[in-house]
């Protein structure tokens, strides 16, 4: 294992650290328990964003904590779930007393912790509603996971309800709207290697070097199935269909087009994904409106991708354009 | 070789063909010669900024193309000079009749290619500069290179010069700006492993397990030194130690300090890296003013980092803070 780190049991304290200092005109870093707060704390009349989960998946969600999106991420372990001890301060620390949206990505151990964290919460008098993601159409009740897995959807979840919140909505409206995205969202993503758990020491699981994995999940969990390696267009196809097949996306339709890197797999190879996941789009007479392109919801250095569509509706693309102000994402 | 591609022949004109339609209200693609223009040509008045070179860096430079920042990037082969016949229509493009500044990396081959485009498109009544970015402190004489390479210090080039261009200044003062530039930043990278270039078909060096590689250049290039593998801390050290005695930065002075991802390095491990940079600085009375961390000078999937040190005055600060709107950079 060769990695830029120090010490396994200091790493994710270290990094979010280093991504407090040099994020400091967007974040506050605030330790024991290790949080990212948007600078400045709750605001004033404003639903409260708050998400978190495992390490190893950043930008996710440090980097989407500021103007426009999450109030608060609380990081766990490398692919661990935090604590409801490191959970609840996030609830309480982004209410301004017009209540929390916790945004969970479905993996058993987030969705407990967080429900723990929750009912913490509301004896403090922090009003929550959760919205739990479970947008990967790979596989169902997969390792880790009762249900779906929340994978890259929770960007469009955690954009779009944060500006929501950020016009001024209450708490049963942002809910609602969250819950709608994640109704609206598909990914489905493939690996082309594993990648390493600093704390393990060695690959989350062995890829042989001739095959990928299609439908894998964000640590590493089994997909689909293995097949022999093949053209980006090819591969491109066999994420795309299973997504517009569950959505049920037509003709005549916008969406939001979403690449998105596992960590380790140059920018350019996502283009090229990119334009073929556009031309299948554009085939079936569904209009690419909006785009994103690049490592949003990463597994350490997984060399790999997955595609999101979002439907869009006049007030998701209105949200979505909407400013907004983190380390990640900016416009 | 796993890649998530199609033919090695085509890899950079369809990867740049889906940016192109990713990135539609920022940029506009021309083939034959493979373009990537602002959007809506040259801005009447302004000075045209032109950068290119070998793909298998981005978003270096197509990334930077838009509002403030180039208004052409000229990309090459994979890790290969553009052609003067693919130059010259990026520099008559982005002349609106100010004159053009041509950003080059000081490659033997992009200075070649350049000079000779820069002859051709004067020859057509095109006025240009030219500024050689010559960064990286770790060696003189490399391979492909006489003299300094030109690494990530050249986001700082391509920003800062496109601030000026956009506030209107004329052609001599852009290119005082971009020198000026140039001659207050460093950069040094190391590498955890090696690329492979789709072409080639196999990593571009080799690199035991244990080992990295410190000074690496962004195409493989050798370094100064290979070591057992260190701590983040340790290697950070060995990059920022040789940045500050090259660059004499000392007590009271700001900085940009820019931490850069080679494209298959966890951004946490960016962010470790970056804490560590941040904290020598600080203790040698060094002010850091403003800060960039991410994959923005890449080598494919290379695993590695490099640390970019840019002395800041009040002009810099300003035109490094002036907005900008590009598919890489946006504020």
């Amino acid at each position: 294992m060769k990695k830029l780190i120090n010490d396994p049991e200091h790493v994710v304290a270290e990094s979010v650290e280093g991504f407090g200092w040099a994020n400091a005109d967007i974040v506050d870093v605030r330790t024991d328990p290790l949080l990212v707060l948007r600078r400045g704390g709750a605001v004033h009349g404003k639903v409260g964003l708050v998400s978190g989960g495992g390490a190893g998946h950043e930008p996710l969600h440090a980097g989407f904590v500021g103007v426009g999106m999450l109030d608060a991420a609380v990081p766990g372990a490398v692919f661990t779930s935090p604590s409801p001890d490191q959970i609840v301060p996030a609830l309480v620390a982004a209410d301004s007393g017009s209540g929390v949206l916790a945004i969970v990505k479905n993996y058993t151990g987030d969705v407990l912790n967080f429900e723990t964290a929750v009912e913490l919460a509301e004896e403090d008098g922090v009003t929550v509603a959760v919205v739990v993601v479970d947008d990967d159409v790979a596989v169902k009740d997969s390792l880790y996971t009762a249900g779906r897995r929340g994978v890259a959807g929770t960007v469009a979840v955690e954009k779009i309800a944060g500006a929501a919140a950020e016009r001024g909505d209450d708490l049963a409206t942002v809910a609602a709207i969250a819950a709608r995205v994640n109704a609206n969202v598909r990914s489905m993503g493939v690996a082309l290697t594993a990648c390493t758990v600093p704390h393990v020491g060695g690959p989350s699981f062995d890829l042989p070097e001739d095959e990928v994995e299609i439908g894998i999940g964000i640590h590493g969990e089994p997909g689909r199935r293995r097949i022999p390696a093949a053209s980006a267009d090819e591969i491109t196809g066999m994420l795309v269909d299973p997504i517009l097949e569950d959505l049920e996306v037509g003709r005549g339709e916008d969406v939001l087009l979403f690449v998105n890197g596992m960590g380790g797999t140059p920018l350019s190879e996502l283009y090229v994904v990119y334009r073929q996941a556009h031309r299948l789009l554009t085939e079936r007479g569904i209009t690419v409106a909006r785009s994103l392109v690049g490592n949003y919801v990463t597994s350490l250095e997984m060399q790999g991708a997955s595609v999101t569509v979002l439907r869009l509706d006049e007030e998701f693309t209105e949200l979505w354009d909407a400013p907004v102000h983190t380390a990640a994402l900016r416009w």
